[in-house]
């Protein structure tokens, strides 16, 4: 057992007791809408097998899933040929059974899946839980990380779509973030693939169009133009790229740009109910039609939804959308979903900016009884329990220290009140309350002190 | 993309609504007791470098601790001979630099010496997250569970295992399970190690009578004579493992049999001490004095603690101690810290076996506003809007589907009340509340649907 100077795996972080405050503020703000609207939690393992998540994030992702080392004997399954040729990637999966999970869609597909015939349909369940992802580390992105994910599977009706924009909106309203909320739909992007006459480089053409906010448009059509597109095809994309006004107004132009193909109008009209439908309800947020937005389009299959800070450059802090065949995979076709996904880190990021947390507090302790040892203790620990009964977060400071040490401890949590039972205190069963803000003294009963406490 | 029937790794588990209720119900209660006691939340990432993890658990321990597979080109490092060889052991901690917490004290430790230079002392913090072991999962035992801990650094005061007893005690009245308070202290095992003249045998005598529940006084005496000791030596520990009466007469019998012992009179006075604290303050619990509790004896120094459910046979399901070193082993000797973990996971089977779980609620939902389609949806989605802003957590049925099927989605999740709004009460922007449990049904304003609700 050598001495050394600890550190963590790079890409990770503790969390104090003040940092936990603003964190448990977020989740437990997106935890209270998520119940409000009839969601229910689960919690999946940190571990899934591999096979349940190979193969799900595209080749990139495989790579970056954090793999656990079976136990005992790993080499026996190894074929000692790829430990020859050094081939990690495919000696990795025989290496390894399990990993950690990547996300919390996957898992939830699988838990649907696995536990069909317990499952309520429709199910709506929220999970927030963290994921962790080899990536490399920079600022605002971590290896383990939390995701705040609200799912529905078993209804394709657009009042979940409704309802999840609803939840939000009054997240962000309780954490008093401003924002816009983008949406889109794939049947759109379908639509326009349709239109411009090339229906197989949708994913070509929604990758490309994703980077306008970026890129600009001249340079999303030299990509276009490289990813084979024709003059002509790019002509047609450019008036629906350009489209403007107001919200009906561009719903309207979508309308008459995409008439000749029947899934870009389904598409409109998916996207019309949905909005008709937030609108009817009002909303805080900013509502904006965005046909450039098209998110991990490859489970997409109908509302796309994209969250911005109004207040912050940062990137999206939540997203979502409707896929319909999720659990496709693990073999249970045609269960239509649609989901929602809170960025704790970056919403965290986005209030730390803002400076709009609530109060700073570094502690829930209300109170701090000053040890003066022997029986005075004695009479705190009495009084403390009476207090504590009482509902009140109260400690007292283990050791009979200085005063001035004591004082010193209840002054760095920020503690807002310290109790002072003395020998006379003691025997008259009362305690000084001292109020470290204002720096006034009463004498008061235990329960007298807690009325006063509760009132700050 | 195959399908395939999903399946989660051995020894881990789902949660579905209703199991997360009743672990939430329980950690909740603790949680909030940590608080009142002025204990603070910190959370350390699931991955640690194995450095900090290898050697702190015993050399079973180190086989135990899930390694995490380096990224990428994890060979490079790899000496081919462990590879010839088939020596796994070894090979592991080339290939693996982190692994996953095997519980929540190790990391503590690191913490604390991390982040020495940012930390007020003394430290009260507590913790509530997973830890993983390799263990050979069976009834009861896991491969990834929850502890929920508590410790202290920096005082080395007695108030503090006073309280922590307090706390215990206050959990488990709030959970109503009736417990048994098992205390002990290291220095009284160390006491009777040199009253028997064989002071290097400690870890071999606690050992061994910590059998003594389990095995009988006979087996252990057995085990012991194995270990090495003598009859005599034996013969002068049997009225020590003898010990009778209350609490008092067994510290006072305990006092005789020590007197010669220097550092076992000290463990009589500290265990003294602490039993008059709690005592003084009342206790639910039954306080025990047990010399033969010696658990994880090679970190504890001072008092040790072992709860026991009164009215269930199962193993322990809240433990702790004093330990002296904790962060020696990451270079900060000399910091005292005192500590509790409680196993949430016994606690659920104590619940659930007494059958303690206030409530079968399967969902927060309160209303289920049944879907009716077109105009009368929209007026109920209103309706919703009003009523969840009075924090009445509610939902509608997303599909306008036969009444049958929606009526059996509330009563699948024990929604307490449904909600009809057809086109009549849609025009007087009322509802139709019917109580799932009488078959009552009112029309009634949203508000006033909000009162009924809230007073059930």
């Amino acid at each position: 057992m050598c001495a050394m100077k600890p550190s963590i795996p790079k890409g990770t972080r503790d969390f104090s007791p003040a940092e936990m405050a603003k964190r448990n503020y977020i989740f437990d703000t997106i935890r209270s809408v998520f119940r409000l609207y009839g969601y229910n939690p689960i919690e999946t393992p940190a571990m899934e097998n591999l096979s349940t998540l190979m193969g799900k994030y595209g080749e990139e992702g495989d790579k970056l899933l954090f793999k656990i080392l079976n136990s005992g004997d790993f080499l026996r399954g190894a074929d000692p040929k790829l430990i020859a040729d050094g081939d990690c990637a495919r000696l990795a999966s025989q290496l390894c059974e399990k990993g950690l999970r990547y996300d919390l869609t996957v898992p939830f597909a699988r838990y649907v899946v696995q536990h069909r015939n317990e499952l309520q349909m429709p199910f709506k369940r929220f999970q927030i839980q963290p994921v962790w992802r080899a990536d490399r580390p920079q600022k605002g992105r971590y290896r383990e990380f939390y995701q705040c994910d609200a799912d529905v599977v078993g209804s394709d009706s657009l009042v979940n779509e409704i309802e999840l924009l609803q939840m939000i909106d009054e997240v962000f309203r309780r954490l008093k973030i401003r924002i816009i909320l983008k949406l889109n739909n794939r049947k759109v992007l379908a639509g326009i693939a349709e239109l411009i006459g090339a229906p197989d480089k949708i994913v070509d053409i929604t990758v490309a169009i994703d980077k306008i906010d970026k890129i600009g448009l001249d340079n999303v059509n030299a990509e276009l133009a490289e990813r084979g597109l024709t003059e002509e095809q790019i002509a047609t994309l450019r008036p629906i790229l350009q489209i403007s006004g107001t919200l009906e107004e561009r719903l309207g132009r979508l309308r008459e740009l995409l008439a000749s193909s029947e899934e870009g109008m389904r598409g409109v009209e998916e996207l019309q109910t949905v909005v008709d439908g937030v609108m009817a309800l009002g909303l805080d947020a900013e509502l904006d039609l965005d046909v450039s937005l098209a998110r991990g389009l490859n489970y997409y299959t109908g509302t796309i939804i994209e969250v911005k800070a109004a207040d912050v450059a940062i990137g999206s802090i939540t997203g979502g959308g409707r896929y319909d065949n999720l659990t496709g995979v693990f073999g249970m076709p045609g269960l239509s979903g649609v989901g929602i996904s809170f960025g704790a880190d970056r919403i965290y990021d986005v209030l730390n900016t803002l400076d709009l947390y609530p109060s700073e507090a570094r502690t829930a302790t209300r109170v701090m009884f000053v040890n003066f040892g022997g029986k005075e203790a004695a009479a705190a620990m009495k009084m403390l329990k009476e207090m504590r009964a009482a509902g009140v977060a109260a400690e007292i400071y283990p050791d009979p220290a200085k005063m001035k040490k004591q004082m010193g401890y209840a002054d760095a949590l920020a503690i807002p009140y310290v109790a002072l039972v003395g020998e006379t205190e003691a025997a008259e069963g009362k305690l000084n309350l001292k109020d470290m803000a204002t720096g006034e003294q009463r004498l008061l009963t235990p329960a007298e002190a807690v009325a006063v406490i509760n009132t700050l």
